[in-house]
């Protein structure tokens, strides 16, 4: 099971996350676009940072949204959303591509990835718009319990999916996410780490109510917020590598 | 000899240039990759008319000032100017792309445009921002008297170039353009078609004092704003055509 | 009856609507602030020409939305909606008083102004925002069937009210606009001076059902787009004045 | 001799400075006013500090440049730079008065603020949009060599001036600071109290070529961007005091 993070949140002179901390310790890079984080510069760096750990990268596009930072949700209209996931994902891939790597995956932020796991419309624009990609490039969405739903919708667009769990989040019975503001919703950290052992051993999660859940789940999203964040992942690396 | 146009001018629910009409008219689009304006919707459908036009595209970056349409020089790093050409190069490639097309040229805007006319510095930016793109693509620059300088500073990087002259405007001995405010600066009709005339016959043009200069011209670059500029870009057409 | 038209929605390089033409027919200008159209430049042009005809001036904030046009609705926060009205009404005000005059009152544009008559969350934060400016200021909404209850709302928070009416569109049996995508959304131009003749000399408007519906109206909506729109106002003029 | 800080440059999700350690150290707060950093809700929090620490409160308008933090020349005419001062003031002193305060001062930020020290026609905009604003605010400029003259130009608009001194930066013969890219451009602790000290003490700063140069300075710039900055300011405080 493959790690992935948020990385290349920077904008102009304001610093988001330590990235090159976080870089080393993960398999993917899901790197802004430039829309919500991210700018030509940073995008640069964050791309060759990347290749230097060889790191897969993933573009990470989000609504048009800077001071919001692509959490408030925008009511785009089906060609709104096929054109801005492809302007992001194109303007990531063609620099990648000056860098000598590409980009692997498409993995939405924020309010859109939201969007994306609760209305179908708007999961339509995002599959479509990755799907009609001129090469092929691989869409991640939530392990939730609609997963094999999600991937007969992928597989009529000829679209390969990965499907990604959250370490330190509790789940509810359908296999959403709890709201941030539920209590219970940010597990502590041994939780987390309990959480990822079962995932890994079992391949289900325990959710709110105690119910066993299965996943299918190809990658874990971790945080690469700080030092903390940092060292949180390093131990989420041991306990899948099989630490007591 | 190519007619080229900026085209892709709109931004959202403003309205700029008559591309439906001006497209089937030219050889070249250069098309605004969202800076300076275009938006990943209008590039899409830029995009569409020009494929189905048989129009060559190029990219057709800016600085990054909507409220200034690019026209205002900005004061970028070496790396800001290589990242934000690429940034807008990828974006147009990888829509294109989509469309099974692909972008064939550079050619910057505005205050871009003329501060790598002027500035060797953001001059060599640019041409590096190109050279460096993971496949071929050429730059656009102006036909001056300096034309071999530039061309031997594009070679050094491995770049090609294409030289546009402009119809309608009045040249000094350098070879560059008159400023829009001074008198004569730009051609009443008769005097395009003049100038467009003794650059197919003689590869010349006659400039603001009445001097004889040689021009290396691959494109010639008309405007699309109205209708007026539609008929003029006939007019070139038929001139080019060898009509009296 | 006042009549009120939104104005100032160029932006940079872009015109959009004939404010030359309108204004002079008009008594209310709902003038854009920058968040969604409008720059400082044409807030200060749109805002002398106000003055030169006696205008009375109105802020129009939006979402911060310039490649939406503010049409979009964005899931903001309560004190998000209070500060960027808040922002958008300052700068207009401040630079109203620069010319001599000041703003009288806030409509706000398009999606927030969706949200703001139908999500009560968004309403309570508009009208906190203008309630608490530093200075009075009158909040502009819809005439709908709710209008006594906003009525009672704004009161409550010592927030004076005109409610507008369009001149143009096809109300449902709550007072609301149809929507434009259902049949018989716009009036063509009998029906509408038949419903600005209703208004006047009944207080009441037919709804799409042929229910009468009392409203009670301050002001009127008209456009400025083009000619033809200011032709409307014109014929919207002569109706009030009792033409025939 | 007041101490003056730029302060409310966080935007968004993404944080600058420790606002709420410089606060209560400073005297007056230059206040971001969106174009280049701040926005309307981090405006919100920085005048309600500012109010609560009774910090005399200025706006800091930049030009519209968020990727390059307003540090980057943009070439805008002289109308352009009056709207867009006016606009940000006119938004900071609503808000301010919102809160029960009001704008005092301007100063200008980065390449903005160095373009109006450097370039006559730049301050000449810069001074008349200050000077008609639609009552009495103070221009912040930077005390040089030619200050009277600086004096003069804003008395024959009626403006009123106030002088800084950077405490950190070393000085050049004409009283301009030093380019950070030079060597000693920016004083160690030891020497940064000794400049405080001998404006002070003697209204003088001692130049990079070791000339006496006499300053007519009403405010010291101090910096808050993180913690080593703040405890700088308090030692800065101390020897004004008379520490020895």
């Amino acid at each position: 099971m493959k790690l992935n993070c948020d990385l290349g949140e920077s904008f102009g002179s304001w610093n988001m996350g330590v990235d090159q901390e976080v870089m080393p310790q993960i398999d993917m890079a899901n790197i802004a676009c430039g829309f919500h984080a991210g700018d030509p510069l940073v995008m640069t760096k964050t791309l060759a940072l990347a290749k230097e750990n060889k790191v897969v990268v993933g573009a990470h596009p989000g609504y048009p949204d800077l001071v919001g930072f692509g959490r408030r949700s925008l009511n785009c209209s089906h060609d709104e959303i096929v054109a801005l996931v492809r302007y992001q994902l194109s303007a990531l891939d063609g620099m990648a591509q000056v860098e000598g790597i590409c980009v692997d995956y498409v993995k939405p932020h924020g309010a859109l990835y939201n969007d994306m796991m609760s209305v179908p419309s708007v999961r339509q624009a995002v599959m479509q718009a990755v799907a009609g990609y001129h090469r092929p490039v691989t869409l991640m969405l939530q392990a939730t319990a609609d997963w094999q739903q999600h991937q007969e919708e992928a597989s009529a667009l000829g679209l390969t999916l990965y499907f990604e769990a959250f370490a330190d989040r509790c789940y509810d019975d359908d296999g959403r996410l709890l709201a941030r503001s539920k209590p219970g919703a940010v597990h502590n950290h041994d939780k987390m780490l309990a959480q990822v052992r079962q995932l890994i051993e079992e391949g289900t999660i325990t959710t709110v109510s105690g119910k066993t859940l299965k996943l299918h789940v190809d990658s874990l999203c971790v945080h690469g917020d700080n030092m903390t964040a940092v060292q949180a992942i390093g131990d989420i690396r041991r306990c899948m590598a099989g630490a007591p």
